[in-house]
């Protein structure tokens, strides 16, 4: 996640190079972000087109259908250009008046306001909108008991906006299994489409994967994690990052599930960046893994 | 788990202070140990009733009901001192003959041969005996199937020997969630009183609280863990310890199933064992729930 056109500028002049499509949801605080990012897209896709210039391409041109648009606006190609733009972009809010008083300085209700007109924006340009809703199960001002009909009814407020998908976010990790089947059964009740949800658990607790699983069981196919357990909360103190990406992918493997992801380089870029950062891993496969190979 | 006489010795002598009975599961080896174990029971018992001297007794006479024998030896009663024994003797083996062997230089079989003497002796002392057998979910030299119908067949053997429980060791933490089931399955298919398993799952890929919850579902309602998740495995090289018992009891809390353990004290004891061993508190709760209380 990040909110910054410059981010968003390098990464769409630039992606990485990939295999498959690698997804950026970028964090769209209000209308303002919104517009900058979409100015970053209308910039790249008037420069792609205007400074084009012979000696910037490649010796020989690049194979491109007729019909397909080149989507390597890198490269300075002089067919006329896609609008580039992110492949999602993400809105975040909460579940609880207190956290989103403090975190967004305006009630859960004011918040929805705020938020419509930017999923409206961001659907007539064609960019799926992915909302986020802090403290699901569990507040640092409210306690653990966030009531999951509150839950239910943001959601389907957040899907009749036109959002693409709903990450249910466990940002104090006090999310128990029973409460979190309890979750998905009022959700289910309420008449959310299971396929339009995802499921974010902090392992401040230690119950991220037993979460997760309880997600998987009701139906959930999207699950956000971090490599080594990275990240955090500002606002719930102690609280720990998402579940490792390689705990969930392990766990995934073990259930005979594709989640199209490479648990040994994961582990790998796991462990680079906590060297990087200079933190202790928070994956115990990357670290299990890791050593066997060591040895 | 210890299994030096000395310690056995201290803690007959002066059992610490506790409002329940502590089980200290001694492991005893082989013979040997069973023997040497017994003989500092004998001893206690000799000199409780030998060396007691009027000046050692206490002001008043402790108000002991006749039929009650004195469970306090170290206050010199001159009532007969009952035999002090363990509550429990702990024997272990392995479920591959891989790990048998390198762990304990013999066969599984040679090591059920060995055994059965030991659980003899023990009973015929009315000691119970606790049975762990390693490796149940993974090897490291065999690998991760480990076949359950030998664990099925090894246990049965245990109990016609005459153990009390047997702990089903996750040694390497390799347990996945569909195989620990497939394992309880197994194992009640073969006729094994789940009241006699306990299970105990070592965290090395983070599986640990799933497999405990897999468990539980299965009918066991007896878990291992330890504070701070201490211990490993020299065996399995990146191996870590349990589960920590503070997961567990926040995990069985929120299931609403009472474990008679303070959570708050066990998360207090791991942050205190942890700074003592100088190593990282393996407790995601006991460090939330402190981070919490120390705001």
């Amino acid at each position: 996640m990040a909110d910054s056109p410059r981010i968003l500028e390098h990464l769409l002049k630039a992606p990485p190079a990939s295999g498959r499509p690698i997804n950026y949801p970028f964090l769209i605080p209000n209308l303002k972000g919104l517009e900058a990012a979409l100015s970053v897209c209308e910039a790249l896709s008037s420069s792609s087109t205007t400074t084009a210039k012979p000696v910037e391409s490649p010796p020989t041109p690049p194979q491109t259908p007729p019909d397909s648009p080149s989507l390597d606006p890198g490269r300075g190609s002089v067919s006329p250009a896609p609008f580039p733009k992110p492949t999602e972009l993400s809105i975040f809010l909460a579940a609880t008046d207190s956290f989103s008083l403090r975190n967004t300085n305006c009630t859960v209700a004011e918040s929805l306001d705020r938020l419509g007109p930017v999923v409206q924006l961001a659907t007539s340009h064609h960019i799926p909108i992915r909302a986020y809703i802090s403290v699901v199960l569990g507040c640092p001002y409210d306690g653990p008991n966030v009531s999951p009909i509150t839950v239910a009814e943001i959601s389907n407020k957040l899907l009749d906006m036109g959002c693409a998908e709903i990450s249910l976010g466990d940002t104090t990790g006090m999310g128990t299994a029973p409460r979190t089947q309890a979750l998905f059964r009022v959700l289910r009740e309420a008449g959310v489409p299971v396929q339009r949800l995802a499921g974010h658990f902090h392992d401040t607790y230690g119950q991220a994967l037993v979460n997760c699983a309880v997600a998987l069981d009701a139906g959930v196919r999207v699950l956000d994690s971090s490599v080594a357990g990275l990240g955090g909360c500002p606002y719930a103190k102690g609280a720990t990052g998402n579940v490792a990406t390689e705990e969930i992918v392990y766990f995934l493997q073990s259930m005979g599930l594709e989640s199209g992801v490479d648990l040994e380089t994961t582990a790998e870029v796991g462990d680079w960046i906590s060297r990087v950062l200079g933190r202790e891993n928070g994956s115990r496969v990357g670290k299990a893994l890791l050593a066997r190979k060591r040895e």
